[in-house]
């Protein structure tokens, strides 16, 4: 992953007095040298406000470049939800072992840690995002997944593209995304009847099973023996059983499974770092 | 991808009389030539009846060792329905211009059009399923989409592994195939009430709105300015508005979107040999 570009701050006329500056990112693509004016990304709009504060609060006029030096290093940040499925990309980062940042997000309010708005972060409100070096955001967390471990080269957690081997962990995601995740989902929205609520353990249950019967052949994970990014997604979404009053009993590969992974030193790491153990 | 392998009907015993016939598959393992007995793998069982009832209809003896071609060729094969999320990889066969198969499934009754049992290859019940050169089944529409691209080396459909326009194109068919079709679900689900149809459309709605937020910065393409396999899939669940009653009209991008695509070759032909056009 490519390091940060930096944000510089500089006044449009020249005159460093003048209240008012943009922002570039370093370094400018030959249009924006050519027309002048530089084009700021959405991700980087939110830090206008954060140097606005700057300049209010120190009380000094900006010199004519400032180089704000955005985020420390070249580090991915993930903003995060204690136990949501994000926790799958956290795991995966402790797997890769490289440093990384970390922002808890409130899911309900979309505030941030920080005080900022997450929804300038993702504008569909959902965690995991994964905040690129370069100041990229990705969303979606089947796609921050395989980035993380594609972009490391990690073969083992995502296998080359084109394989059979790389299709199967695709087609695991999918199912835990599409189906499994998605099945959880009245049991954590408010206003649910009894009915509905049994319903969706009904659900759950149902792909649970297949779960079970992909396990039963004795094979330690998802796909086979290695540990994948598709079993660090279908690990978190199946622990969320424990909250939402489903045993595992019924589901034993299932349930050997979940506590085989949980006892991976990534997913200790992410518990802890989460405030979950 | 590889050569279907052939089955070959033999008799354990060497009696070419015998009643009973082993199905093996080309190559054997050195397990399977060392144990003397064949691992059929549950995609080839179904041929066991196929092969009693040639042994039946003809009223002969079965030679020795009978080659039983099951498949011609070595294309792969697609297991679709029409119109449904499977017309994505249908779409996406088309593009590739390689030779393939296809066989309808009556999402319904779980038959095929040759009569067998659906069930049979894909546990799951939906569509669509790929079948391989070598009898593999792969499900699920990401993973058939980007199998079908990736082992045919179409890094325009789907770019290499650990770019940012790959985690680009997984982000789209995350949000796809977990938000944009699961919201359609109640809309073709019996016994929803007028009020639940309704909530359906307008979750529809929300989410035809971020796509026309993406396409307004006047973007061909989802992802960008080619054609990638998250917009087969993008294209088809779209065009169910049309089946629902939503109009695109309320996103204009969107509706350009989906009439550039449905002016492609592929999707004409896709249309044409799913009986839709």
């Amino acid at each position: 992953m490519g390091a940060r570009r930096q944000l510089v701050a500089r006044s449009p006329s020249g005159d460093h007095r003048a209240p008012t500056y943009q922002l570039s990112i370093q370094p400018c693509t030959p249009r924006e040298i050519k027309s002048g004016y530089l084009a700021i990304p959405p991700i980087c709009k939110r830090s206008i406000s954060h140097l606005k504060c700057l300049q209010k609060g120190s009380g000094r006029v900006l010199p004519r470049s400032l180089q704000l030096i955005f985020q420390e290093g070249n580090d991915v940040k993930l903003y995060y939800s204690p136990g949501a499925c994000s926790m799958a990309s956290h795991v995966i980062l402790h797997e890769i072992g490289k440093p990384f940042e970390i922002e808890k997000v409130n899911t309900k309010t979309k505030v941030m840690d920080s005080g900022r708005d997450y929804w300038a972060i993702n504008p569909k409100g959902a965690v995991p995002a994964l905040e690129l070096g370069d100041g990229e955001i990705l969303t979606e967390g089947p796609a921050i997944l395989q980035y993380i471990a594609d972009s490391n080269g990690a073969t083992e957690l995502a296998p080359p593209a084109g394989t059979l081997a790389r299709a199967r962990v695709h087609e695991m995601l999918s199912f835990v995304g599409s189906e499994l995740h998605k099945a959880f989902s009245p049991l954590f929205q408010p206003g649910k009847s009894d009915a509905e609520k049994e319903a969706a353990r009904e659900a759950v249950g149902k792909k649970f099973g297949w779960l079970e019967t992909c396990l039963s052949d004795g094979r330690a994970y998802l796909t086979g023996s290695a540990f994948t990014v598709a079993d660090a997604y279908a690990f978190v979404v199946a622990s969320w059983a424990n909250f939402t009053g489903i045993s595992l009993a019924a589901w034993p590969n299932l349930k050997a499974y979940v506590e085989r992974i949980a006892a991976r030193p990534s997913v200790q790491a992410t518990l802890k770092a989460e405030g979950l153990a």
